[in-house]
């Protein structure tokens, strides 16, 4: 039987060892006169590396048939990673500490439609989840010279196990 | 009478003046075996002058009152900054070219939900401006050293002239 793993709720804190959760969440400051909750820098981007930039992208992602089964990991070893849910749907994200890949140490997580996460350079992940239905996000990557995706895959396929409803 | 400004709908070609429209729109890349399609490098970023680094925040922003009254103008002399709306609303852009400020060159434009704007380095632009209700928006700019806010008060308010049924 092929190995299974449960997407846990996206937290900030079950997030940590892979990157950020990018949320109108904690301290804000009042700007523009007061119309405006700025909740500042909610990212670690890291984009620079040998002559790279920041680009912004819209990936337009169909979901994956259910069950869903994970059977390739990748990691971008010069760049961080940011996707942000345009469509207000939730989506998915598999990830697995950066380092020499680990199955036993793969993780799932469901974002909400308000959560956004920015992927850690080196942390292998899945490509993009979108879940139920084609599903909008903006990416903020890298631009640049150097060979930045590392690609495996899996040894055993793993079927993602979802919380009921999703 | 206080002078008015009609607010045009929010096309690229429009745009150019002032920034870049982020959209699906135009020529994509299929990726993810297939699942995704990228849109690729849509806003020319502009973060990085003297030690600037680019930093993602959220922005919460209330309506101001209708009818929508410009009586400030604001840019940023070292860097760019996007707004990519997240809660499926449309909103106002008003700007003026850079350089020294001519009212009588501004310009306003009502985005889809779908549309973001990237605001070019020194273009002034009124402060970000949600339409209807409080609204949230991704934000792409720069942290970092320098004076990077020129702000002046129009010598006469500007009335904004809403497409029917904003």
């Amino acid at each position: 039987m092929s190995p299974t793993l449960t997407v846990a709720p996206l937290t900030a804190g079950a997030f940590t060892l892979f990157g950020d959760v990018i949320e109108a969440q904690g301290a804000s400051r009042s700007i523009n006169e007061g119309y405006t909750l700025r909740f500042h820098d909610l990212a670690s981007l890291d984009l620079g590396a040998e002559q790279g930039r920041p680009i912004v992208s819209i990936f337009r992602t169909a979901p994956l048939e259910q069950p869903i089964i994970l059977r390739t990991m990748e990691n971008h070893p010069l760049s961080s990673q940011a996707f942000m849910p345009l469509s207000a749907r939730p989506f998915l994200i598999a990830v697995a500490p950066r380092g020499p890949f680990d199955a036993s140490k793969l993780a799932a997580f469901i974002a909400s439609p308000h959560q956004g996460v920015n992927i850690a350079k080196g942390v292998w992940h899945h490509f993009n989840l979108a879940l139920g239905q084609v599903s909008d996000f903006l990416v903020i990557d890298r631009e640049g010279s150097g060979a930045n995706l590392e690609e495996i895959t899996l040894a055993q396929p793993v079927t993602l196990i979802l919380p009921e409803r999703s």
